[in-house]
């Protein structure tokens, strides 16, 4: 009998978990994978898994909307997708009450049109904060609005390990602070920010706050309306399971819509698409956030990937999401902190997002043996290694044999 | 016997026609309309139909490449994509040598990036020219990037059914322009632009053309390379078939790549991805013109519709665009010209793109009884009937069908 066979820490108690998990049949509703080497699926927050009921639709999608209905289905029911799978995400993820949510571009997309348009909602004001731990996409996107417009990026001089904070944010906004710009989770630790309490330091200099929820969204409950959240932006490829370069989504709240203005006038944003006018008119609510033709086909996963959190429902998804970190942490105290690995998440629970990062000097060499031997993580330069926790499709059992996995190439590999 | 069986005008005629094609098997290569009150597809250029090949690649994709690579399809494949497919369009469609075109975003997305490069390229001339009857997201676009750089905008003033000329471009164009926005081919009329021309009179002034390719990839030859274009984008869900809200693409050639700088600077456009950088770097080739996570869905469709038009190749494709308009225009003179139909496209094939259009008092109403009666058109404000002819799908007996059914509801609504 090894350590790993020890009370509390065995495949036996892995599989008690499974059996108590309210939500374990849901990870049935997904394709499955189809490669036998892989043990364990841990990068669900980089790419989630495609639902079958996606595979179904798509190829419905394919022969009924396109095939037969052809350019008909853009009236019946393509132009407003936009908005309606918007709205669904605000009521099942987002909290954001409907008309305020809607589908788009890329994430880096709708960041810089929303910061374009938060930058015009501040004139006179010359800073933008964002911090140095931040995603690069919004790191360039921020250092590029703000060298446009001459502005300033105030940079947060973050732990890249330890998320941004309130006294952070607090010591950084000023008066003349038009935008902060922060990720509601961190991409690298999974330590989750205080959006309420930031929200309010900044709104009280009268600054605006753009959230990244992209390690968010899906995984953990957000509350944009109640937290008073002034714009939002997020992906849908990880854990909402929309697929490869699936659109992003933008959050607006209706009192920041009449004001909001970007330069990527094109005409889905327009009050009246067919009208072909002479001038640009922004449509009145969040659609004017819109540019070009909305991309349909990726659109049928959000869709799906939404409804299916509907019905799961965001509180249980946390619920096991937390539970999955916990017992990551467990097993990694128990197997893999004598091995030189680090633990880099928050360990208390509602501190850390759905997924776990370790830390060891090997970290790339190591995450590429791992999967090369069938245990999918992520790594993330410099020295982390992520193990993404997707509660739809996770189950306590997977995440036991992938540690065990780690614990034995990582000693092979030390020796 | 009525007019519509005169010699040369029957059925038999289209028939003939149709087994003269050489395009003709390549209907079959298409999902099938399972709408049985279809009489006639002629809106192909707003959206065209989907391939069986894209319905059966998209289940494969899901299963294989999404489900069971999983995050590992990244780096086996999908990041290479955008250009891969893009050195595709350019090799079977737009006359474009490898590393020039790559897939991204929504045309107005592009044409937001490229015409904020060809501004930045031609620091202190105030003028950017389009012209009035510009496919509108063009105009919005266009007279947004003026306002954000303090520029003019020198509209030309064109007839809305004649195209652009070139007499026109060289009346608008002198040497405070930065750059001309032009469409090759115009949406209502099908006017085709002698875009070799308008070039060099633009270049003689230093100035940069960008060119909306829409109406005009994958139907007619478009030769970017020898014509020296600076800068075109266009978008891959009419006659290439790539399915609703496919990404566009955009050419940047060589000569220009080094100096293109946008300002939608997402981690995508940088030179190392996964480097993290603490600054923007683009990469650097055409590369850098993309921003966010690529939409690999929605490629898969611009995959198999440059693969189709490869087989069929692009010269026999205009040849049947060609003689279907001259079919049509013949229909349109025999039967509707007496019930006060006007053909609004150039008569001479060699000035027409791939669709025609009618004009009639009534074309707003007329449409709409068309399509609920089988004959899928597409209404152009203020009076446009648009007959889209996609030289893969549409066969001489479907445009006889519907120009007989156009006859008959245009005389039934006039008694």
């Amino acid at each position: 009998m090894t350590i790993r066979d020890a009370a509390g820490f065995g495949l036996d108690q892995a599989r008690r978990l499974d059996a108590e998990d309210e939500l374990a049949s849901f990870r049935h509703r997904f394709v499955p994978i189809a490669d036998p080497r892989v043990v364990a699926y841990l990068d669900g927050n980089s790419l989630g898994r495609p639902l079958r009921a996606t595979a179904e639709r798509l190829q419905e999608f394919v022969s009924r909307e396109w095939a037969s209905r052809l350019i008909r289905s853009w009236q019946e029911r393509w132009l407003d997708l936009p908005e309606e799978i918007g709205d669904e995400l605000g009521r099942v993820a987002l909290g954001a009450a409907p008309g305020q949510v809607i589908v788009a571009d890329s994430t880096s997309v709708c960041l810089y049109k929303v910061l374009r348009a938060a930058a015009a909602l501040r004139p006179g004001r010359s800073r933008i904060v964002t911090d140095t731990s931040n995603f690069p996409t919004d790191r360039f996107i921020v250092h590029s609005v703000a060298a446009e417009l001459g502005l300033t990026v105030a940079w947060i001089e973050s732990d890249p390990w330890s998320g941004i904070s309130v006294a952070e944010v607090a010591t950084a906004v000023d008066d003349d602070t038009a935008a902060a710009v922060l990720s509601h989770v961190d991409y690298r630790s999974a330590a989750i920010a205080d959006m309420a309490a930031i929200n309010r330091i900044v709104h009280d200099r009268d600054g605006l706050v753009v959230w990244d929820l992209c390690h968010s969204v899906g995984a953990i409950p957000v509350e944009l309306d109640a937290a008073e959240t002034d714009f939002a932006v997020g992906c849908t490829y990880k854990f909402l399971n929309a697929g490869p370069g699936a659109p992003a989504f933008l959050y607006i709240p209706q009192r920041h819509q009449a004001g909001f203005h970007h330069p990527l006038t094109g005409w889905m944003g327009t009050a009246d698409i067919f009208a072909m006018a002479d001038r640009y008119a922004p449509a009145p609510g969040v659609r004017r956030a819109l540019s070009g033709t909305p991309p349909i086909l990726g659109m049928i996963g959000v869709e799906q990937g939404a409804a299916l959190l509907a019905e799961a429902g965001i509180t249980r998804v946390r619920a096991k999401g937390r539970a999955l970190g916990r017992w990551v942490i467990q097993l990694a105290d128990a197997w893999l902190t004598p091995l030189g690995h680090t633990i880099a998440s928050p360990r208390a629970d509602d501190q850390r997002g759905a997924h776990v990062t370790l830390r060891h000097p090997d970290a790339e060499q190591l995450s590429r043996t791992l999967i090369d031997n069938g245990v999918i993580v992520d790594f993330r330069y410099p020295d982390g290694i992520r193990i993404g926790l997707s509660p739809l499709t996770t189950s306590f059992a997977e995440v036991w044999h992938a540690m065990n996995r780690i614990h034995d190439l990582t000693e092979r590999d030390r020796s």
